[in-house]
């Protein structure tokens, strides 16, 4: 029954993602060498994603702006980290029209820049402050490979910036601002995540530290989901953010950032989606519901308009198929674009005052009356499906999460059956180092309170953090 | 009364643009030459106007899709007329990292051709039409000079891309979207619009023909607003879009496009803000309410709680204004940011039982009973002052709208008290570039089934076309 143009998972996994990413219309490439095509499927998913966290981030007193997609040389270089960060991978501008340009324009890779130069003209006192501002925009980094979502040149995200007059406000921001990521990520993603801090090794550059997002894939690969990054005064001494406090004194800001990209769309893909192709969590689902007719009938074509009013009027997004294709066909076509609930209304059915409903993530059918309240129906059906698919992920995250005492676990784990290690950690940037040459497994994040062992899993010293390693795209 | 950052728009209109922009925090400078930052009160403002619109986008069938920010330029090549209008205005890319790029990439301007080039991939058969996909985006163009929300380097549009199986079906689309553009101007911006086809020398660069939405700004000067081009099969010819038409037959596909820009946030202000700064219609206001008390008073307090819930249920964005500022701040300072609706509450007003709403367009200030239903009253001014702000802004563009009949009268209205011209054309654009002569007068459209006269107002031969004419951003 699986779709004929998707690879099985179990198969080939990455051959099977970008099958589920072409076959769902989410993404194609472009003419243009490593930038993707945002398809109206696609599209659709990151404007539902936009939408639910720009309200998440307005609840938590964030504004939006838009600072320029350029930046000046001489501006980026400010910071030294930063740049050194970046250099490798910007895309620079060096004509306009016909003329060369006087200095050479970046095409923004991340905006702290931008934001501090900016800041540095706005903030002149403690009562302008906090400034909390957004930025959605398309940012570029001039990557090798492309992977639709995953990795391109050009990705759409959204990057806050933020302001305070104390290192302790900024902190809790930081923090804020990691648990609306991981609120987000189960609670409408249904994707269950780990945070903490990152490692210096991995951290931000610029950054005083780095909390992430770490979501485990169905093939156990992890996937960096989100960030969010406290600065201290790194940036406002570089760029000269200076406020007078409330003693009067000019005193250097502390400020944060955090983003989260497009990628979310290829963690939704790799836990949740199947052989037959996409599965969305119905909160993240752009189309809720496919009305299909099993017959050309009148009685079947009345109902499946009383079906859609009712829908519709609840504010739940559906549609009806009313194509000449075949009914499998219609079926197949709502599957592989991970239509969540799918309504057939059949001519036999009828006869026995009754409906299908389908649901997409377990393939499950229902036989309900036609007496039933379709709109309540719909809505307890997408509530369970919600949660089951959070579980599963849960389950499946959990059985694949392995605790580690010596290296000779680590590469069991990596080579056979990858997925999220914990193991102990001295500190030392060279024990991270020998974990990465086990196939590149990472650092995550230095997870919280947490210890299983009293020594460093690779050169045995005392050790008091425990980290999360892992695999990574 | 009128604020002091403000220069009076009737002493230096261009002044007074800039300090209303300002003031109103609408936008700044950047470090970045041509290029500015939308900052939370502007960028607010945008993004009212796309939720608008695109709402009225999908509504007329439209699907959302990004593409690439950056173009190839042989790709870019691919349509002469194309580069040829925009070559002197692209920004270049010839460096990724360290490397120079084998070929180098222009940011897009504009996106015909790679929407185009994706067509011609998608696009197979007449089934797969049409295709109706438009972009929210950001574009470059390398302008000279600078001015907030009317000329920068970077800006924001949106362009829709379609593709149909006749002519007919494109002609009508173009049309369509001219009229979608109308309505969003007349109905939610309260600015009266002329509508017409661009001459030959005026229309966009590949266009068949190009329609455009053209407003009169309180000084009299012009303002292109909108357009919507027909491309005919110049672009599928270009770009090899063909596909299998009814009988069989590979046929070049018929093509529109149709863009407006953040621009728009300069006309709302050129047409209706005034000396104390920004003045918007309600329909396109972010915030609509501000209540402000007079005084630090328990009732005061717990009557403005009232109101601030009873509208916030109903929908109507509102603040509460409880700064340590006088009141009299606070008032300018709604007022500059152009809250349509300001309600005041004092005791002495509460012991007569009464609030006072103040609108900002007229500054009339009213006495409302605190028994009156404050949702319906707001909700009715508001209405009222849609309306008002309208018919306000037609009645001056009908004043200033001018037919003429000779050279000198042009002269006369361009150099005294300029507005738009109404006059007769022969076609010819030799006329065209006389009337330029006349401090850049030039022509906005041609009026559809109108006349006024039976020969050019330049050559005196015998002229069909009525055209709108005038000076212009």
């Amino acid at each position: 029954m699986a779709n004929k143009a998707i690879t099985s998972r179990d198969v080939d996994f990455a051959k099977w993602y970008t099958d589920v990413v072409m076959a769902a219309h989410l993404c194609d490439y472009s003419s243009v060498k490593g930038c993707t095509i945002f398809e109206p499927n696609g599209y659709a998913i990151w404007e539902k994603m936009q939408k639910i966290l720009d309200d998440m981030f307005r609840k938590t007193g964030h504004k939006n702006v838009y600072l320029p997609l350029f930046i000046p040389e001489s501006l980026m270089r400010k910071e030294g980290e930063l740049i050194n960060g970046f250099a490798p991978e910007v895309a620079w501008v060096t004509h306009g029209g016909a003329k060369e340009l006087e200095e050479r324009l970046c095409v923004r890779p991340t905006s702290e820049t931008l934001f501090s130069d900016y800041y540095s003209q706005k903030v002149k006192s403690y009562r302008d402050l906090p400034v909390k501002y957004n930025q959605w925009a398309n940012v570029v980094r001039w990557e090798k490979e492309t992977r639709p979502f995953l990795r391109s040149r050009e990705f759409l995200w959204q990057e806050g910036h933020t302001v305070h007059a104390t290192a302790e406000e900024a902190e809790a921001e930081t923090l804020q601002m990691l648990n609306v990521y991981k609120d987000f990520f189960e609670n409408y993603l249904a994707i269950p995540v780990m945070t903490g801090r990152k490692t210096e090794k991995e951290k931000f550059a610029g950054a005083e530290y780095t909390l992430t997002v770490e979501a485990l894939m169905y093939n156990g690969v992890a996937l960096q989901s989100s960030t969010s990054h406290y600065f201290g005064q790194k940036f406002s001494k570089a760029y000269n953010i200076q406020f007078l406090n409330k003693n009067n004194e000019l005193e250097y800001a502390y400020q944060t950032s955090w983003g989260t990209t497009t990628r979310m769309i290829g963690a939704l893909i790799m836990v949740h989606s199947d052989d037959d192709g996409l599965v969305l969590p119905p909160k993240i689902a752009p189309t809720k519901v496919a009305i299909i007719p099993i017959k050309d009938d009148e009685k079947v074509k009345a109902k499946i308009e009383e079906i859609y009013n009712k829908l519709n009027e609840a504010g739940i997004d559906c549609y009806i198929d009313n194509t000449d294709k075949s009914a499998g066909f219609k079926f197949a076509e709502a599957e592989v674009n991970g239509i969540p609930v799918r309504i057939e209304v059949g001519p036999r059915d009828l006869e026995n005052g009754q409906i299908t409903v389908a649901r997409r993530d377990t393939k499950e059918k229902f036989q309900v009356s036609i007496d039933e309240d379709i709109v309540a129906y719909t809505n307890n059906l997408m509530e369970t499906m919600q949660k089951d698919m959070f579980n599963k992920a849960l389950e499946r995250k959990n059985k694949m999460t392995y605790e580690c005492h010596n290296l000779s676990e680590v590469e069991d784990i990596i080579n056979n059956h990858p997925g999220f290690i914990k193991a102990m950690w001295c500190g030392d940037e060279a024990c991270e180092l020998r974990m990465k040459e086990i196939r590149g497994t990472k650092s995550r994040c230095i997870l919280n309170g947490e210890k299983i062992d009293d020594k460093c899993i690779v050169c045995g010293k005392e050790a008091s953090k425990l980290v999360l390693w892992g695999i990574q795209y």
